[in-house]
């Protein structure tokens, strides 16, 4: 059991009125509890918070009329991960993986794993299928990209970042991702809080699917798995924006603390899985 | 309601143990009856039926040795589709839309819609939202795009086509839903079999998302909306293939056949779904 | 004969040792006199001016140590364009091109033409060939895109702006150069400065190969073909940025300015041709 | 000295009048020698041979009229190389390249350089500069793309083939080429004939410009450089293509054969410059 309080704040300056989806609350799972959580608007607006989609994760919706608000999210978080052998994750054969999980083996827009198929051929001939494969994949993915804001934008997807060798989490997830598609193994994108991100922002991961469970891996290598709070769950990053808004509205600020202090010393060793 | 008989068959070469999903089975839907329907494996080989993730629609399931076989669907679907007037089927605002049509605004694979948000800006610009807005981009697909096969191949997306001017059914589907998706509406691929098509084929279309229902519209202008019969929906045609397979084969041999004549004479006009 | 007088101002902090080419002086051709010229490096740095390949354009050249300089570069330049009627310019058929006017039909970085013939093929269905196909082209490129700093980048090709329809002055000439090439028509980029260019900046330009010589046009409408002072001329925007560099270094200012008010009152009427 | 023979056969059917430019004749240099030389059209058509651009390779122009022609060209090619020691051969620092080597350095259709600093910088961290950069990207190439025909297309860049890792000669060239350029060494296209290409075909290889002069490299591995016969130099295949035409045409059928039983034994070992 690991406790982990995060925080974050938007602020936003309204030219007009707009309506926003937050994706900021930390998701509820069979290993994931939130135990406080509060929610402020500031100045208050009336606000809603809907559950989206199969990924189930929660929004935060709300309407602003022009002028300025910040949104002020706050939690703590158990997460209770399971903790398997990696040496007991085998690859799902194609003919035996369960229907829901059929479409984290497709294309999606950051995760063309369409156009990888060679590259996974020759770069990880040597490597076994499994939990084996994946890490590799995601070991690979930490070593060579280097972590640099900037380089990429809204509009890179994991073929451009792959050549570029340049990105930040949501493009190292989106690499990993389409090179696991690409290998057979269904694969998703999880945007959340990680314990160590720096610098601190909300940050984007990922989990496959091995033996019947997803399991978490953070290619950047910045959060352990046992350290990562779930916010969303996603084909890729186009899913689960932190906001997203119709109107004309501006970013003014942007703060993510976490904290995971009050979990244990050493995380424990192993495939991890929060799903 | 129209009766509408299809048939498919698919001869494959198997050169070693592979298995198969396939997606040529008639959705069941509140608004789409299977009546009768067979299918056949020749030889006889082990095969199940499941539902396949969110869009609920059914794939078939084998596993061959090498050497080839053919599979042989035949069924009598009743589409009994809602028709509705067009001129009430606005558009839904951003914030009210329900959360599980959300997913369906997101850039896909092949529907980028993230890159065409100036190009809606630009060519769109006079057309108003709801049914209008999606019809007019539907039409203006229908005559700006040339159907040619040969032009576009698996790797093609909606920014590809909309350039090269030319592609095929599901080509056509993948740029009214990213023009769509540009506009605010969501929309979604649906595979199936069309009335007229020609060369017949297995088909691809869309669904948009109007005052709280999906509705049909062919871009390519073969078949009628009430001509469609749906075999599963998708973000893009990457969700919906009519097979794919994990091992070694090779397409022998495709035969589609679709017959409607035992439907009305006239269709109804007017804006139709089956969703 | 029209007399313009051009500045531009580059400062640059330099952190190791770096070689610059710049590409910021008026091109000597038979039709562009350079009447007074100056270049000053401030600290004194010792450079030289080379003739770069076919183009013509003259490249000043420079290794900068740590620290910081600025390049400022004066020139009073005449131009005296052969202004032509439009109706007497017809299309060299492809048979018949000189052969040093080949590679301008080829597609290149930023001018993928080869990708756009569909759309050529339905956009200018009803144009006719020769000046009126170029005109046409570079009208339509200035009415439908939109002119917006900041959303393209040095990665951005034309299929990037025609889908976004919104780029800058290069991006503009990048536009209408693919579309000339997908229409048989020879063209290239030409950077240099513009009399009325808002805001003030280093210009890209384009002309293009008709009925035997090389006639201007400036699809951003915001100088007249008599107010371009060319610096060079290449396939795209690749070939004749204003600066390139090997080390490490950083642009710290940049200021163009261009008066142009010596010259006649009304420009004549015409195709205009400077090469 | 190396004589090489070389022979290739085209054939068209004519749909409708139609301009051809062939780029199938070997080129005349300082280092390559065309002894005997024939060109026949049958039936006879009326045909010239212009010097084509600063590549200065030699086109073949012809209009056919409808019906079909088939064009022969036969040639005896002398090629006596400059082999020099690759320990000599250093990279011409950015600063010194000559003027008209620059273009060579900047990105083009096919071989988008800009996109590729990254991979470059990763890959390649560990390899000197000059020639021994430009071997190991050569030797890299070979290794890690697989000679696979029908992967790629007209449209396929070598980012494109980066990522599939597979493609054809001209797709070895265009990657080598991209790497080269991302590191500082100018690199172009060479298209021609060489002996051992299997299945034999027109050649596409490259040249890298080291130490003043340019040097041959094919990332096939299939042809030695002492087996090359160049017919034409350019940014990339989008300059160089074996045939283009403007009409209404079809190739009918293409044959190509090389014999350079006549060469010595063993080729000399070393940096091999035909420039």
């Amino acid at each position: 059991m690991h406790s982990i309080d995060v925080r974050s704040e938007l602020a936003y300056r309204v030219d007009a009125p707009s309506s926003f989806h937050f994706s900021v609350m930390a998701d509820r799972t069979a290993r994931q509890t939130v135990r406080h959580e509060s929610v402020r608007v500031v100045p208050e607006l009336p606000h809603e918070t809907i559950d989206a989609g199969p990924g189930g994760h929660r929004l935060l919706r709300l309407k602003a009329p022009p002028g300025e608000f910040r949104l002020a999210y706050a939690a703590t978080v158990e997460v209770d991960p399971r903790v398997d052998d990696p040496a007991r994750l085998s690859q799902v054969p194609f003919g035996e993986l369960p229907s829901e999980v059929l479409g984290y083996l497709n294309p999606s827009r950051y995760c063309e794993s369409d156009r990888l198929f060679g590259f996974v051929g020759r770069q990880f001939a040597g490597s076994p299928g499994g939990y084996g494969r994946v890490k590799a994949i995601s070991d690979w993915v930490g070593k060579n990209l280097a972590y640099v804001a900037g380089t990429t934008d809204v509009s890179s997807g994991s073929a451009d970042v792959l050549l570029q060798r340049a990105g930040v989490c949501r493009d190292f997830a989106h690499v990993a991702i389409s090179l696991c598609r690409a290998s057979g193994v269904p694969a998703r994108y999880v945007s959340g809080y990680g314990v160590g991100v720096e610098p601190q922002d909300f940050h984007g991961f990922f989990e496959a699917f091995l033996d019947g469970d997803w399991y978490l891996f953070d290619p950047t290598g910045m959060a352990p798995a046992t350290g990562l709070v779930r916010i969303g769950t996603g084909r890729d990053a186009a899913d689960t924006p932190f906001a997203s808004f119709v109107g004309s509205a501006a970013l003014l600020r942007k703060q993510v603390s976490v904290d995971g202090s009050r979990g244990p010393a050493a995380p424990p060793t192993g495939a991890t899985s929060t799903a």
